[in-house]
């Protein structure tokens, strides 16, 4: 089977093929261009290294949050153009799962990417079995300091947040260093989750596929606040 | 500083460009495709998507083995060419070196490529901070038994060897699993690995760039055989 994975939820954007469970082919952007510049230049490229047209992929696998709001609909218009045609099956995989089984080893992965504000998105996963500990969340860094402090085993940080994580956290025992380059988010992982959502039967068509924000968006955010303050001036 | 990475030494062929400590583009394929078609077209890509010419580079790192002898000359023979102009520095770093920079956590990392004829090229490094625990060899599979029976933290093999060591070894306490897609050699890793012999002085110019090719190639080794066979029919 035929896996293209795409994210483009945070600050980067991947690609990768993977047929079976073997990649053919993995791509990673981290130059500050924006995603609808680079994300379909890059499936082109990769797609074609591979010798495959969107006809003969099996299943799509794409980031659907949380995550940067106009990311997340770069990434999902992408993969529901694609697979479209013949309503080939996708797995909306969550950032979190994607960053964590883009890494492997004995201990406990953060994934964490930076939803400003102060805020990370942020899940826990087992480093070995890729098995969820926290669900995904939307909260300030300094909200994880209880998980850190009872995790009783080794603990990295990875995503576009975790330099905020580090900042925050790197004098606690147990926490791993983990250089920048190695903290970027993977098509590897986003194919791997897929893959795992495929064999859970967790799959849904391109028409069911739907972004999961966390949160309100900026503008509905400041709409909520505005009828708030009308609210108590006219009370 | 901007530094291009580059590795032909297996099965796979990695790119990466990494400005000082932050990986900014990454790309790996591994479609069966010989190293001489898809090598320049991946450095061609990566460059361009970072908006960078070959003038603009401070330093090319590069696997020079052990590996494939044909996919180191063709990894080494591009460095030597894209540097020459300028005289750029290159760091010449082993294959297993950059497997393991790659890879972050607790434990131990085995970077193993197939050597063929069973054999792998293998070396052991803490997964923490990169050290390295053995030389570079070329050896039997069944010559890591040792190695990973007196290894006391939990284990994990990286590579297109991986696979080989995996079969072999799955049954031991303290292997760790790690998914095909995780164990390809990353861009990332050659250029960290490249990062340390900058900072560690270690780099050289490309005229004295060479390729560490840890045995004798088919050819030398079946001259010496059919030396040794006459040898023996004179005597």
């Amino acid at each position: 089977m035929n896996i293209l994975a795409i994210d483009t939820a945070g600050k980067t954007a991947a690609v990768a093929v993977m047929r079976d469970d073997t990649l053919l082919y993995e791509m990673a952007s981290n130059t500050g261009l924006t995603h609808s510049e680079t994300l379909l230049p890059m499936v082109d490229t990769a797609l074609k290294a591979c010798g495959l047209t969107p006809a003969q992929l099996d299943l799509y696998a794409v980031t659907n949050g949380p995550g940067s709001f106009t990311g997340l609909r770069i990434g999902l218009a992408a993969v529901k153009g694609l697979a479209f045609a013949a309503n080939t099956p996708c797995a909306g995989v969550s950032t979190m799962a994607a960053l964590a089984y883009g890494v492997c080893g004995e201990g406990t992965v953060i994934g964490a990417q930076d939803a400003r504000r102060g805020q990370v998105y942020w899940a826990g996963f087992d480093l070995a079995t890729h098995a969820r500990l926290t669900p995904d969340a939307a909260e300030p860094v300094t909200a994880l300091e209880t998980f850190v402090k009872e995790c009783r085993k080794p603990l990295i940080f990875v995503g576009d947040g975790a330099a905020l994580c580090y900042n925050t956290y790197k004098d606690q025992p147990g926490i791993l260093p983990c250089p920048q380059p190695l903290r970027v988010l993977r098509g590897a992982g986003v194919a791997l989750a897929g893959k795992a959502m495929w064999d859970a039967g967790t799959c849904v068509f391109p028409a069911e596929l739907l972004p999961d924000y966390h949160r309100l968006s900026q503008a509905e955010r400041e709409r909520a606040e505005r009828e708030a303050a009308q609210q108590s001036a006219t009370n």
